[in-house]
C-alpha cells in the first residue's frame, strides 16, 4: 500500500458524509473566523414556527462545498478540464462565501453593519485571510470574484444553479420539516455540463429545473417569508433601531457584550473594513446576550420588545396583497399610544408595515441555460410548453402589518408577558 | 382492561405502517380477487427503466386504504360528519377502485379486453362480491359510483385531490427512486376540508398543492411517458395485436395459460360481465408466460417482439413534438420489410408511431377548490399569482416513433437476441 | 472539453444513482442472462408478508454493484493497490454473483435442480459468457473463485463483511419496511481497510459492525424466517415434489411453460451443466404459471397446495423452540387423512415440519478483523466489552409445524378457497 | 359540521407533524419557562463533532409529547383505560419532563447549581406552574412523581422503554446523521401493552428491543461520550469552576449575563428553590456569552479554556480502558506549569483525566418485561437466545485524559489561537 492521504470525514444527516481531504481546507476549516459561523443560526427566527430549523451557517458552507465536490467530479467525468488549483480554490470560495454573515444573518443585514451587504464582507474577510496564508487564497478570491476566465467556476457559486442555493433549499426544507421543499439536487447536480465555458444543464433536466423553481417559490412564502417569521424579524430589527436610536438621542443603552457594544455606540455607520477583527467576533449570542439583558431596561417599548421575541409573544401579524393604508397604520398606533401612555412616535415600534417580495424566475437577470441534444441553447422559459412563463418574472409583492393589539398592551408595556 | 379490538399492522416501506382493524375490510382483504392483485405490476414495464418499480396493485391500494384512514380522521377532526358505516363503505371502495386492472394494468387496457376501461370492470366485480358478502358493500357502491349524497366521500375515491393520486405520485416517486416526484401528502391530508358537502382545501395548501401539480407533471414526463417504458409497453400492446391478428387468420397461437387463451381466441370482443370470473384468475403471470413462450413461435414477428421484451432489446425510440410524417413512418417501414425479407404489413409492428398526452391541470374538467379563510373559494388556477394557469391547460402532446433498425432486423428475426 | 466518457445513470430507490460507466459492464449488464433476474424476486414469498418486498435478483445485483464501486474507491483513497483490470473484474464478479439463482431463489434452490447450490450454477453461467466474451471474464472468474493472489478483492464479494451482504440487508430492509434492519453500510464502506492483504475494519468501526450483525439477526428472525413466509415457501418446495412424485409415480403432471416441463419429468436428478440454456430461460414466471394451472390439477392434494398458495390462504403454522413431536405430527396427519378422505401418506402434504436455523455470528467460520490503531489485529468477539460473544456463535434453531386444520379440509379438497 | 377543535400543526422533520388540540397543552407551550427551552441545545457540545446535532431542548420535550399521544391511542386501542383527564396530565408532564434543565443541560448538571439533579428543578417548575395555573397540573404532578395508582403511566415518562428515551435516541440519531442509533420507534410503540397495571412490551417485539438497547449503547460510545465531545464538555465544566474558584479566591470574574452572575458569586452552593426565578431566566446564551467575554480575561488559564472551547481549538484527549497514573498526569501538568510558567495547581486545569461509563442494560435496575402470548411475563434478558445478557449489566468504564500539549502552551497562554 502506498502512503494514504489524511482526511476527516463528518456525519451530516442531509448528504451522510462530508469529506475534507485537503491541506488548505483543514486550515480554512480549522480558523477562528470559520468556526464563528457554528453560532449564526442559518434561518434566524425560522425556528420560532419550524423548531427544527436551527441549523447553522458552518453547517450550510460545509454543505456547500459537498455539493461543490460532487459537481466538479460530474463535470470532469463529462470532460470539464479543471485543474487540481482551480479544484482546491472553487471548494475554499465556496467554504468562504458567507463568512461575512453577521448575527442572525440576513434578518439582521444591512442594520447591524449599516448598509453593508454580507458578501462585500465575505470578500474583505478572505483577503485578510489570504494575507495570513500568505497568499494561497488569491485564485479562491478570483474565482469569487467573478474575475476568472473559467465562467462556469464562478457560477458554480454564485448563479440560478449554484451549489449555494442547492444546499439551503435543501437544508431548510430538511431541518425545517417541509418536505416539499426537496429537490433533486442529486439529479441536477449529474445534469450539469459546461458549453462554452459557461454552466448549463441538459435537456432531461428541464422537469427537475422546474421542480426547483417551485421548490424554490414554495420554501419562500411558506418558511423565509411565513408572516410569524417575518414579524419575529422585523421586531428583532426594530429592537436594534430602537436601541441605536435611544443611544444617538443621549440616552444610556448597553449590550452586555463588549464587541456589538462598540458597533451599536457609533453615532455615524462604520467602516467595516477598519473593524474586521470586532466584526469577527461577532454572532447570535452577542445579539440575543443584549435582547435578553434589555427585558429589564428603562425603555418600556425596547424593554417590551425584548421580553416578546424572548418569550415567542410575538405582534400580532397580518401578510395580504395590498398596501396597508396609512390612515389604518396611524391609527392603530395613536390607539395604542393611548392606551399604553407612551408616544405615537413610540407606539411605531409597536406598529408597523412593510413590504416582502420574491420572483419566482427573472429570465432578464438570471438564466437557467438548457443544452439541448443538437447543441442549441435555451433559456428555461422559452422551451417547449414551459412551466416558467413571464408570468412569473415579475416580483409578486406582500405587505405585512405588524401591532400590537391595545388592550394587551397595558400589561406587556408594565413588564409583564403572561 | 376492555376487550382488545382484533387488528393487523401491515409494514409499508412508504408510511410506516398500515392498521386493518374492521372484519369486513379483512374479508375483502383475504379474497382471492383481491390477492390477485399481487400479481399485477403497478407500473408494468417502468421497472426497465426503473428497476424498482416493481411494486404491485395491492400494495398501492393498501396504501390509499392508509391514506384514506387518515383523510378521515382528518376531516372527522374538523367538525365533517361521518357515520361508522361511510367510514367502512369508504375504506372498502378505495381498497377496491382498481380491482379491475387486468394484467399490466394500464398498458393493456382495453386491449386485453378489448375496449373496456378497468373502472367498469371493478364495479362489475365488486358487485360480484356484495353477492357474495350479502349486500354488505351496497354503500361502498354507492358511493364509489357517486350516487351518494355527500359528494365529498367519492371525491376522495376519485377526484382532483383524491387518496388514490396521493398513493400512486407518492408511492411511485418513491418505488423509482425519483425523489423529485414526492408529494406533501401528508400536509395536503392535513388541509384538506369540506365545505358544502365538497371536499376542499385550505387557503394555506396553495404551495402544495401547485407543487403536487408540477410533481405529477414531472412524474409523467419523466417516469410514465419516458420513451423507453412508453416503446416496451407499445410492443406489449403490439404483441397482443399481433398474436390476436395472426389467431383471426387462422393461425395456430396459443398462450399457455388457459385463461387467457380464452381470452385471445375469441374472434369478436367479449362481454367482459360473462366471464368475470374468468378475468379474476388473470393476471401479469399469465402475459408473461405467453410471452416467454411465444419467442420460440413460428411467426417470425411475432418471435422478434417477445424475445425483444424479454430480454430487454427493445426497438429504437423518438419522442417528439411534432407528429411523424406518413412518409417516414412508410419508409421505414419499406427499408425494414426489404431488409428482413417481410411484408410491409409485417414491417408495421416493428415500426410504428403514435401520441402520448398530459395535462398539468384542466379547471375545467377537474376543479381543485381552495377554501379561504373569509369563506371565498377559488379554483386553484384563480388564486393571486398562480403558477398554475391557462397555459397549463392544454394538453401537451408528444409522439413516438419506434422502429427496428433495418441492419440489427435480420439477426433478430432469426432469433438471435445477443 | 475532452471526449466525454459515455455512462449511464440508474435511479436507486435506495442509493440515489447508480453509475455504469465500463463498456464490459454494460455488455454484461445488457445480456439476456443477466436481464433474467429481473424476473426472479430477490425474497420468493416474504411479500406474503412484506407486501413492498417485491424487488428483483437483478435489482440486488446492480446494488451490491454500487456499493463495491464505492468500497474500491475507499480503499485505493487509503492507499490500497488496485489496477484497472482488477476494478473492473471485481465489479463483473460481483454483478454476476447471483446469476446462478432459479425461480424463487433460495426457496427453490436445490429442490428444483435437486442438490445443485446456486453458487456453482452462477460459476458455469460465468464460464459459458467468457466464451461468449472471448475470455473478457476471466480475471473476473479467478477472483469469484478465490483463486487470486490479492484475497481482500474476493473478500468484498464473499465474507463477512461483502458488499452482497450489506446490499440485501440494506435493501431488504428497504422494500420491507422492517427499518430496523438498517445497517451503516455507508459508515461500513468508509471504515474498510487493507492489512496484509485482508480486508479489515478500522477500530472505531466496531460499534457499527456490531449493529451490522444484530440487525442481521433481526432479520433472519422478523423476516427471512417469519413464520408465514417460511410456511409459504415450503408450502412452495412441497408442490415442486408433490408434482415430481406423482410424475415418478406415472401420472400426468405438465407444466405450461416447456423449460419447466422439461426439469420436472426427469427421472434423475439433471447433469445442470449439460442444460444450462435451458435453466437460463427459468424464473418465477414460469414456477407460478404452473402453480396456477395446477389449482385445477385431477389429484386433490396437489391442487389444494397451489389454490392456498394463490390465494394466500395458507396452511396454519407455529414456530417453537422445540421439535414437534413424530406422535403429535402422525396424530395430526391421521386426523386430516380421515376427515378429508385422503391417504396419510397425501396428508403429509399438508401436515409437516422441520426446522429453521441461524447463527449471529461465529468467529470459527468467518473472522471480522480490526485492525487497531497500533497495528494489531482482533476477531470482533475478542474486543475489550464485546456485545458478540460465544453465547451468539452457536445455532439458534426453530422449529415450524405447518398443517392444514382438519375442518377446513373437506372444502378445500372439493376446490373453494372461500 | 360540527364546531371544529382548534388545533395547531407542528412541523418536525423526525415525525413529520406534531398536533396540538388540548387548550391546557397549548398554555404549557405557550409559557415563557417552556419558550426558554429554544435556547438549551439538546446536546450541548456535540455539535463540534456532529454539526447538524444543534436541536434544542423544547424540540426534544415536543417530540416526546408526540410519542406519547402515539403510545396512549395504541395502549387504549388495546383496551387500556385511560381518562381524558389522564391523556392530558400524562402528555403534560412528559412536555415539563426536562423543563429543569440549565444551560448546556447534562454537560452543566450539578456544576452551575452545584449537586443539584435536573429532575429535582423541573419539579419545583412543574409546582410553580401549577399554582399560576390554579391546580389544573396536580394529576400531572401526581405521575410524574410516581404517586399515581396506574405505573404504567409514570413508566411512559420514565422507565426503560419511556418516550423520552425513545425521542432522544431518535432524534439525536436524525440530527447526527448517526443513521445506525435509528430505532424502530413506531413499531416498539405498536408493541407497548398494559400488564397487571404496568407497561410491558409483545413478544413480537423481543428484536426490536434487543436493536434499541444496541442502538443506544452505540450512541452512548459514538455519540455522547465521543472523545472530542467529552473534552470539550469537560473543558466547559472547568471554566465553570475555575471561575467559581477565582471568585471565592477574591479575583473578579463578571459574566456579562446578570442572572449567570448571581449564581457564579454566591459563596455557598444556592438554594435553587429560593431562586427559581432567575433559574429560569438561564440558558447557553449566557453561558456562552461569558466564555466569549472570558476570552480577554486577565487569568491566562481561564482565558486559554475560553478561547480554545471557542475556536474549537481544543486539549487533546485520549480514551482508554486502564484509568490514567496519577504519575503520568502529575509529570504532565508539572511538565506544562514549567513550560507555560504557570502553577501546577493552574495547570490541573489543562491536564486532567476522569471516568466515563454506560451500561447497555442492568436488568437489576431497569427491568423491560416481556410479554408472552400465554400470558407469562419474562425479562429481556432471560428470554430463550437473548442477546442482552449479564455480561452487559456490568457499567462499561473508560478512562479520558485531556492535555495540553506542552509546545503549544506559551501561545496560547499569550492569547493567540492560530
Amino acid at each position: 500500500m502506498t502512503a494514504p492521504v489524511p482526511r476527516k470525514i463528518v456525519n451530516d444527516p442531509v448528504y451522510g458524509f462530508i469529506t475534507i481531504d485537503h491541506p488548505l481546507v483543514f486550515r480554512v476549516i480549522s480558523h477562528p473566523y470559520y468556526q464563528r459561523l457554528r453560532r449564526i443560526q442559518q434561518m434566524a427566527f425560522a425556528q420560532l414556527v419550524y423548531p427544527g430549523a436551527v441549523h447553522t451557517r458552518l453547517h450550510h458552507s460545509l454543505g456547500a462545498y459537498h455539493l461543490m465536490c460532487n459537481a466538479l467530479n460530474e463535470l470532469r467525468s463529462k470532460g470539464a478540464e479543471i485543474t487540481a488549483e482551480e479544484d482546491t480554490a472553487v471548494k475554499i470560495a465556496i467554504l468562504l462565501h458567507d463568512i461575512g454573515h453577521g448575527p442572525y444573518s440576513h434578518a439582521l443585514e444591512q442594520t447591524l453593519i449599516e448598509g453593508v451587504h454580507h458578501e462585500s464582507i465575505s470578500l474583505l474577510i478572505m483577503q485578510k485571510l489570504n494575507q495570513q496564508f500568505d497568499g494561497a487564497l488569491d485564485l479562491a478570491i478570483c474565482i469569487f470574484t467573478g474575475k476568472y476566465h473559467k465562467p462556469f467556476l464562478h457560477q458554480l457559486i454564485s448563479g440560478q444553479l449554484d451549489v449555494d442555493r442547492m444546499d439551503y433549499l435543501t437544508r431548510d426544507s430538511f431541518f425545517t420539516g417541509v418536505s416539499e421543499g426537496v429537490i433533486g439536487y442529486d439529479r441536477i447536480l449529474k445534469m450539469l455540463t459546461v458549453h462554452d465555458g459557461e454552466l448549463m444543464v441538459e435537456e432531461k433536466a428541464i422537469y427537475s429545473i422546474e421542480k426547483f423553481l417551485v421548490a424554490r417559490r414554495l420554501m419562500y412564502w411558506q418558511v423565509y417569508l411565513h408572516k410569524t417569521v417575518l414579524c419575529a424579524e422585523k421586531m428583532l430589527v426594530t429592537i436594534i433601531r430602537r436601541a441605536r436610536h435611544l443611544i444617538r438621542s443621549g440616552e444610556i443603552v448597553t449590550a452586555p457584550s463588549r464587541v456589538l457594544n462598540y458597533f451599536l455606540q457609533q453615532q455615524e455607520p462604520v467602516d467595516i473594513a477598519q473593524h474586521l477583527d470586532k466584526f469577527c467576533q461577532l454572532d447570535d449570542y452577542d445579539v440575543m446576550g443584549a435582547i435578553k439583558d434589555w427585558t429589564g431596561h428603562p425603555d418600556k417599548v425596547l424593554a417590551a420588545l425584548c421580553r416578546m421575541l424572548v418569550d415567542r409573544q410575538l405582534l400580532k401579524v397580518k401578510l395580504q396583497a395590498e398596501p396597508v393604508s396609512e390612515e389604518i397604520i396611524s391609527a392603530q398606533r395613536r390607539a395604542l399610544a393611548e392606551q399604553a401612555g407612551i408616544g405615537v412616535e413610540d407606539a411605531a415600534c409597536l406598529v408597523f408595515s412593510g413590504e416582502a417580495s420574491n420572483t419566482t424566475y427573472d429570465p432578464y437577470e438570471e438564466r437557467i441555460n438548457i443544452l439541448f441534444k443538437d447543441g442549441t441553447v435555451k433559456d428555461i422559459s422559452q422551451v417547449d410548453n414551459a412551466l416558467i412563463q413571464h408570468n412569473l418574472s415579475r416580483p409578486v409583492k406582500k405587505y405585512y402589518f405588524c401591532y400590537l393589539n391595545p388592550a394587551a398592551a397595558p400589561a406587556l408595556l408594565q413588564g409583564r408577558t403572561c
